[in-house]
């Protein structure tokens, strides 16, 4: 949809926001990654945007930049809800109303104290304010983080259809398939932090970076644990910075990294360390690349979550069900 | 579609006869699952059928019967190349050219040599015949019976997320929901028989039987193991046949089913028994209920696959991934 030409419905636009904000994902930690598209009177699409690195402009100033006077009288359409608090930069609210916009539309509200209200700001400045509530997958673990103070975990593993993630020999290349493993490079782009136990580093000696065509940034390495790192271990290379926690508790692990800014983690292994998240409750989404293969023997993704009756079994639900190449790929949340 | 009425396409009406099999699935061992339609002279359908209990009428003499004159110069739409032999009843080719159809069109040919050539016989006595090929599930075990000499066996199994079948205390009520439970149920009565190993006697003491509203007949109850079943196990009461195979051999397994007349086996458990029947290379199918829990502890579905090394892994390919309740269900069948 061009700009200055196509006149979107609200729910387009904000299909646009949640797209531009997709492409910035990944790099605005610790602010949210937000889209905005701004409209002009009459309709037309007259500025994107989408937030910049921290520090720089929030999404609605980039689309207020793009528009100009054409913003006047418009609407902005916002994935959250604009903050209204002078952080690292002005509050958006300031910047809408000198933008002369006349609505603002956002999919979220915002959730941070510090920066909520910014709606009621709006409206006691004569701007007219519509939720428009609608799923923003970039704005997922933003919006946990906001709420509860800690990073976002997505516990990723892969594994055969009858559960193991290697064979009896300990080899495990490739469990999943190469559109699996493409795709959770594609998702290393887009966390803050992979983190993983020394003993998975002892094991694998991974790489732990995002490698792929278009691949610019690499989030930061976290080996937990408190037994050495071997020397010579790839994770520590130069690819990427890692950082190694001595420690083997999940608020420990997550405060610590909340302190570095980090907003979205992804768990990769091993059994032990998901164990220890799982019992702490501190898995909040479950990603399993299921490859259609059967060992019967082997490693498990999971030890230790400290169940012992089926009753207490960790809940979740599946929001997601896709097929990534032959292998299945089940997206669950924490049942909360 | 009412008969007498509609006038399908071919594709329409082969659906009309896959859909007549469906109801029949279950009750024709050894004989197929077979749905007929019949199209008058101009297009209509005039009368549908499908296979009868052993030694009862076939699905196109059905379909003929309700017909009557009307067929005469009309269409035979069926699941599976008439059959042009005589088993327990006269072949089907001679029902056909008695009622004198113009047209026969086929979904699968029929693989078993003694019954095959159908369509030659019938074009030999100048009646049209056409191949189109569909997917007909309820032929799926049959087919694979009729090209192998070997009932076909699905292996079923319920796990959480993790690949457990149990928490570490054996608690496993439920594991899976009560949709997928339902299921579960609903597909006993389309099979011939259900396969468990003793330690799943002594250890769940399962009655094995359909459950639900509208059951009507029960699978044959096959218990496989060397051990002694307990007195007063739920599987040695009146509900259903049970079949004790003192043999841990799955070929032995699946010839004396044969022997019987089993052409569709269900595999339910346990661990050791399903790895035997892996090892074996004698599942056909795999049917997963993933629950959307965790536990990290317990049970695994499969043991002793005879896979040490992760490049012999089993290989399956998913045919079918659909939600049950909350359950992913996973279908996969046997790459070869």
């Amino acid at each position: 949809m061009p700009t200055g030409r196509a006149k979107p419905t609200a729910v387009e636009a904000m299909a646009l926001a949640v797209e531009a904000s997709a492409r910035v994902h990944g790099t605005t930690s610790p602010n949210p990654p937000v889209g905005a598209v701004v409209l002009s009177a009459d309709g037309e699409v007259v500025g994107t945007g989408a937030t910049r690195p921290p520090g720089q402009a929030h999404a609605e100033v980039v689309a207020l930049a793009e528009a100009g006077e054409r913003a006047r009288g418009g609407t902005a359409v916002v994935t959250l809800e604009p903050c209204a608090h002078h952080g690292r930069t002005p509050p958006c609210t300031e910047a809408l109303l000198a933008a002369g916009v006349a609505r603002v539309v956002y999919a979220h509200a915002d959730p941070n104290p510090k920066a909520a209200g910014g709606a009621a700001v709006l409206r006691a400045a004569g701007v007219a304010t519509g939720h428009l509530p609608t799923p923003v997958e970039p704005l997922r673990a933003w919006l946990h983080f906001a709420r509860t103070g800690r990073p976002h975990v997505t516990w990723k593993y892969a594994a055969t259809l009858d559960g193991r993630t290697a064979a009896r020999d300990g080899t495990s290349r490739w469990i999943s398939s190469a559109e699996s493993r493409a795709e959770v490079h594609r998702m290393r782009t887009t966390i803050d932090a992979i983190v993983v136990g020394t003993g998975t580093v002892r094991a694998d000696d991974p790489r732990l970076t995002a490698r792929g065509t278009g691949v610019t940034r690499q989030p930061l390495r976290v080996v937990v644990g408190t037994s050495e790192l071997p020397p010579g271990a790839r994770v520590l290379d130069d690819e990427a910075e890692t950082l190694h926690l001595r420690t083997h508790d999940p608020d420990a692990v997550l405060a610590e990294l909340a302190r570095r800014g980090v907003v979205d983690v992804l768990l990769e292994g091993g059994p032990t360390l998901a164990g220890a998240f799982a019992r702490a409750g501190r898995i909040d989404r479950v990603l399993a690349y299921i490859a259609p293969k059967l060992l019967g023997d082997g490693p498990t993704a999971l030890r230790g979550a400290g169940v012992s009756t089926i009753t207490d079994a960790v809940g979740l639900v599946v929001e997601q069900v896709t097929m990534c190449g032959p292998d299945v790929r089940v997206s669950a949340v924490a049942a909360r």
